[in-house]
């Protein structure tokens, strides 16, 4: 293995010998409320590793540009080096989470169209929502960027309702966070698991993702387990 | 004076004997942080009565359809009725207050082009920052008044920028409310006054705004006095 490159709260970063490509492993830590609550879930780094591989191998085959390449191992997987986009890009079918709480949403609301939300990636500030203005003026991204981004966004969701549907599963919201790669186009990179999604059994509502830690759900390994199970 | 029909933390509306027509009354009243700070600043009503009245007088020569009819007494003046759209209007051209604090800009950072924000009119919620996908999402504005409402914004923040230099002002911020009047059009509504501006001296870049109250500067009614002067 390479040298650490990064460290995020749930994946750590490695080079390789190959200069555009890196490890990305999956931990078992698990954060919440911009990491004031901490503590490790059993075999999230592999049951996300796992799940991220086949959803990015899907992606990829419906024409989806993403940094993934192969899984390595049990918590790796191969991944291209991108120039992250510091806007974490949210997506929303169902009101839930910031949007009741902040704005008032009844919880549950159908958002047809989708809603898409930019969120400044910060730690220090806690990754406030901000706009295509902030975006511009802080320099983070072009108009083209924030556009391409748009569009991937919703070809995503379009993607992945249809994905997660067949699977009885409702894909109420999901956070993505883009790239550049070598040549400067936009590619998705990052993860798609239980950690960065809501996902809602679509028969009894019950919730499979994050939220169980969140909110202190129990159970929170099984659920990320029966998201593995659906998605083989 | 007709019936109390509204009471905000820094005005009254009265009705009138006309349906269409309502009185608008400035208080003394100062609050700042959602409520957490208040106060009474000496004769900020009459002044504030009185520089948006003059304000308000130059957006209309200047083309601009808004709520006021004509200054009435030291503290009211009388307006026209409308259906007060649920989301605050902000046009920042220098870097100041919550773009510094919660998104990491650099205080007194000239934007070009102006960043416009919106923030959703609620005292329960806070009025947090939100974007237009939310505004149609909660069916607060169609898409054409969002439109309208940005462009009138421009072509405000042009009239007031220049109205302000050549008095020595310079103009950072300020805040906007938008109302449909009895035909459905959009017109600008509330005030615009040192509670809803910042405005710094263009030599000194003292501050002659509400900042002074938020942070303890002193010499506020001063301040206040000092903008009602320039704008005469």
């Amino acid at each position: 293995m390479g040298n650490l490159i990064y460290e995020g709260k749930a994946k750590r970063l490695y080079s390789t010998e190959i200069e555009d490509e890196l490890i990305q492993e999956f931990k078992d830590d698990a954060t919440a409320f911009n990491g004031l609550k901490k503590d490790k879930i059993a075999h999230k780094g592999e049951l996300n590793n796992k799940i991220t591989s086949i959803i990015f191998g899907h992606l990829i085959n419906e024409g989806i540009p993403t940094h993934f390449i192969k899984r390595l191992s049990d918590t790796e997987m191969l991944v291209k080096r991108v120039n992250i986009i510091k806007a974490e890009v949210v997506c929303r079918n169902v009101a839930a989470g910031s949007l009741v709480k902040k704005l008032g949403f009844k919880e549950g609301t159908e958002l047809d169209p989708p809603i898409i939300e930019l969120y400044l990636k910060s730690d220090e500030l806690g990754d406030p929502l901000f706009t295509d203005a902030h975006v511009l003026a802080l320099g983070i991204a072009t108009k083209e960027e924030l556009e391409k981004i748009r569009a991937l966004t919703l070809d995503i969701n379009r993607i992945l309702v249809r994905f997660f549907a067949g699977r009885g599963i409702n894909l109420v919201d999901f956070k993505l966070e883009f790239g550049r790669d070598k040549d400067g186009s936009i590619i998705l990179a990052d993860e798609i698991s239980p950690d960065t999604c809501r996902l809602w059994d679509a028969g009894t509502g019950k919730k499979l993702d994050k939220d169980r830690f969140r909110f202190d759900l129990g159970n929170v390994e099984e659920a990320y387990k029966e998201i593995m199970e659906r998605v083989s």
